[in-house]
């Protein structure tokens, strides 16, 4: 007899149910359900970029879309499909992305009264309003408690929990006084399904909580109240409403409500696994391993891998999470990433690419790269920084922005794409390198999510400029077969057959395709990376200091000589 | 009785022909004939940005075709129009722009034997392959004859005379060796109407000779042969077979032949004067005098002064072009000026401009402006440098490149078109206060070309970032207008009643608006324009060291304080 999980996967735009058989990860169905509100599910504000909300009555609705489609696509694929066979589910989101709730866990957002005030939605991860917050704590916490800062690469995020909620407190008391408690989306959902909401009740996620929270078991969980007092006595009040211990997503949340399970179609009392971030999950679907990195390429890109616990570990500066059983709960955690790798192609095809590449953002994609790809390294002349929405690793500020040179009178689209896919890359090689300058090898890098496998033309160019061979996970939907990992494991070993989550990756985790680096091309791309690091350090570090007066110059030569004309 | 007079204007992409009355500068009659070949008129090399070539037989046809239809229009127009009453003919062209001849005059690129070859055809002013030739002749000139770079602002172009000459020699011999002698297209123009070509026989223009040619009354007219041997011994040889007197404009280069007499429909015996370049007429047109800088804004921009000749003159330094007579007769002529200015919206619009903002390029430029109009200065948080096709003025590079920097996820063509106009005021304003250092007063800014009759957006903001009234002159067409006031006072002062330029100049010119700057707009420009010069002296100079890290910051601070958000 088969047996499924379910994985959902609660993204920035959309959610994802996937329904996976445990012997062979083999995916049966898969739906996703994109979000009504906002702007493809983000709701901004005109005035200022740094807001990006998230409606929480959308995940509802997505929920409900997205399980019952794929639960009837099962069943038209598979004759032999039944529903009664799914022994657990786990869940993935974004994050941090965290939204105030009432004591019952009611979204405040979802209340009458909050409905049209953004700062009583979701915070989504991506959300930059609350960079003076986290300047405030990155600094306070270098006075007063130099250890947190240790373990998330030397700087607070305006990304994260406690800027967020800060910055929420200063601008809209009347949210911060209706809010019993904040919880992390990640953690949301599975209360929901086990339909107990109640923050006291909430079993929360230790992804979540360590780094993004400054949760850490070696200090007594949570930041202590005279920190939090020191930024604001009202925060450390509202310690107390959240919670003392943090869980790695291997623990049982609870079992699926009968509510829930009617308005799914499945059965009442299924296992539901604590949450955890996407990024953690998906590292998890790619089949995560001691000097195994995965990435995983979407909007934003996250970088994932374990180390052990035993072995003495030196904090990596700029690499904002280092948290234990984040990834694989025998293992500490390790999370780097760049702040915005698809986003940008996105926002390059829709705000700047004529129609004479295609009238769709699918064919402009398509002939971009197709334009693209006739070049060779530093032929277009072109040089970029990746940090359209700031730098996560290494340099962990959100306050820099995006930088093009290189430009003539000839520069076309194509070549500006890719350039812009080359910064994302060189961004890449400066974590890899950074990784490893403090002693973490990485042997493989596994490649998932929507550009890994959507753009070979893109991952050609990785494993160019990273000089090493960039695999390709075999599942395109590693976050949401992680969460149905998670959610088969936390069922326990008997239900599943799984004594813990290695098994489950060894049963259901596998790679499809391999791109091996062009070592010419490699070569020329050193030089580029050598520009692109003196642009990195001189844009976005205090310490630089030197000249620039190369920087055009060599271009231009490389771009001479790769058109053959020197 | 009316006496007129004919201006031919030989532009990048077109030549014109203005029919104006002497008495008034009422313009009868104007008609533009596009260039037939290549590119809008320019012949490129997909492999190589800094190819730009033109076909000399383009300028016979166009010619014709704007002469004759200017004259029918005049006749549609005026029923009282005499083309009789035409007394002066005047020629400007671009430049540098030299082209190789045979013995009779003939240009090798319209003889069967080289018509397929690019390096046979005009070196159009923006050809920039010769880059490694000027920097040759510039390094030998700091060691043999510093005294030729003084005038030209310390560094000899790629985009002039011997730049481009060495390297046609060093590139295609074969053109070398059958070239009898090269002309510059200013020189060639009014040699042909004359009827006699013979390149012994050529008055050739002060305006071009010095500084493109490194020509000065101070030491002999051309470069001795002992450095042009130094060079290249065929240099030297050369030479003899150019010239040893240039003349200003208002010299008679002859009178039309019966032969083009009938081709144009003109009378034979018509004063034809000694051409000269584009920017020159164009200020003269405009009504250039001490103390008044024009700007001839197109697709590059020209700024024109003039200074007595008897006050002591120092040299300045990044300033082109100071020659003697190459303006108005009895004054040093001063040209500055920046490599591309409309070709980088132009450039934006084609490139890079979706279909969102119209399906016409008129459509998209006007779309861009309304949107971009609504903006505050600094609002976009964008800066960018105004290098696409290098620096002419201050830095005199061509191995520069256009920069953009400060944009996030949500940055729209229209604030980089507005950052990219921007971008080249805080270029002029770099001008003006270069030559404001070394004791030239700018007391008022008169502006021409196409963008200052055509966009008013653009005026408003150059008015905003110089601080300055920024005045339009009457004509549309200055250069057009200035050749012909040459024309006219070639002729002599009986036939045209002018003693000179500047009575001509009294009568004929005039300003038709105003743009007063908003002095709130321009103290923000100002604090915009130090970033400005922070990355324009770090990327283009090489004695410049420091640091960038302030950079992304205070554009975001500055886009905050605009966007009302701190």
């Amino acid at each position: 007899m088969k047996k499924l999980a379910l994985g959902l996967d609660f993204g920035t735009n959309s959610v994802r149910s996937l329904i996976v058989d445990l012997a062979t990860g083999e995916e049966l169905a898969t739906f996703v359900s994109d979000y009504p509100s906002g702007e493809a599910g983000i709701l901004l504000d005109p005035k200022d970029p740094n807001v990006a909300r998230q409606n929480p009555a959308d995940y509802h609705i997505g929920l409900v879309e997205s399980v019952r489609n794929a639960l009837a696509l099962a069943g038209q694929n598979h004759p032999d499909f039944d529903p009664t066979r799914i022994i657990g589910i786990g869940v993935d989101t974004t994050g941090s992305s965290p939204m105030p709730v009432d004591s019952e866990g009611t979204p405040l957002g979802m209340k009458p009264e909050f409905k049209e005030n953004l700062n009583a939605m979701v915070w989504l991860w991506k959300d930059h309003s609350s960079f003076a917050e986290s300047i405030q704590i990155t600094s306070l916490a270098q006075k007063m408690r130099p250890e947190y800062l240790a373990k998330i690469g030397g700087t607070y995020s305006s990304e994260w929990f406690w800027s967020k909620i800060l910055h929420s407190k200063n601008t809209s008391p009347e949210v911060f006084q209706a809010a019993a408690s904040f919880v992390e989306i990640c953690d949301y959902i599975p209360a929901l399904l086990t339909g107990d909401t109640r923050p006291e009740k909430i079993q929360r996620s230790v992804c979540a909580a360590g780094h993004k929270a400054m949760y850490h078991a070696g200090w007594g969980g949570l930041p202590d109240k005279e920190f939090l007092a020191a930024l604001d006595p009202q925060l450390a009040e509202l310690r107390d409403r959240l919670y003392e211990t943090a869980y790695p997503s291997d623990h049982l949340a609870g079992h699926l409500s009968p509510g829930w399970a009617e308005k799914l179609g499945l059965e009442p009392g299924i296992a539901v696994a604590v949450g955890a971030f996407d990024a953690h999950m998906g590292g998890v679907g790619a089949g995560v391993s001691e000097g195994t990195l995965v990435k995983i390429l979407g909007t934003s890109t996250c970088d994932i891998m374990v180390s052990p616990k035993q072995v003495g570990f030196a904090d990596i500066p700029g690499v904002c999470g280092i948290v234990d059983g984040s990834v694989l709960p025998d293992y500490l955690g390790i999370e780097a990433g760049q702040s915005a790798v698809g986003d940008i192609f996105l926002w390059f095809v829709h705000q700047l690419t004529p129609d004479k590449y295609g009238r769709t953002v699918d064919e402009k994609f398509k002939n971009l790269g197709i334009e693209a790809s006739r070049q060779k390294p530093g032929e277009h002349g072109l040089l970029a920084l990746d940090w359209n929405n700031g730098n996560r690793t290494i340099l962990v500020d959100v306050r820099l922005s995006g930088l093009l040179l290189g430009q003539t009178l000839h520069t076309q689209a194509h070549e500006i794409y890719r350039a812009l896919i080359e910064a994302t890359a060189f961004g890449a090689l400066t974590i890899v390198n950074r990784i490893e300058e403090h002693g973490v090898a990485v042997k493989e890098v596994v490649n998932c999510g929507g550009l890994a496998s959507k753009n070979p033309f893109l991952m050609q160019i990785y494993a160019d400029i990273l000089g090493r061979p960039m695999k390709v996970s075999r599942s395109d939907q590693t976050p949401a077969l992680g969460a149905a990992m998670f959610g088969a494991v936390a069922a326990g070993p008997e239900a599943s057959g799984f004594v813990n989550l290695e098994a489950a990756q060894a049963a259901m985790t596998g790679i499809k395709e391999i791109f091996k680096p062009d070592m010419t091309n490699h070569k020329v791309y050193q030089e580029i990376y050598r520009l692109y690091r003196q642009l990195h350090d001189a844009f976005g570090t205090e310490e630089w200091s030197g000249t620039m007066f190369n920087v055009m110059k060599d271009l231009i030569v490389i771009r001479e000589q790769q058109r053959d004309l020197r």
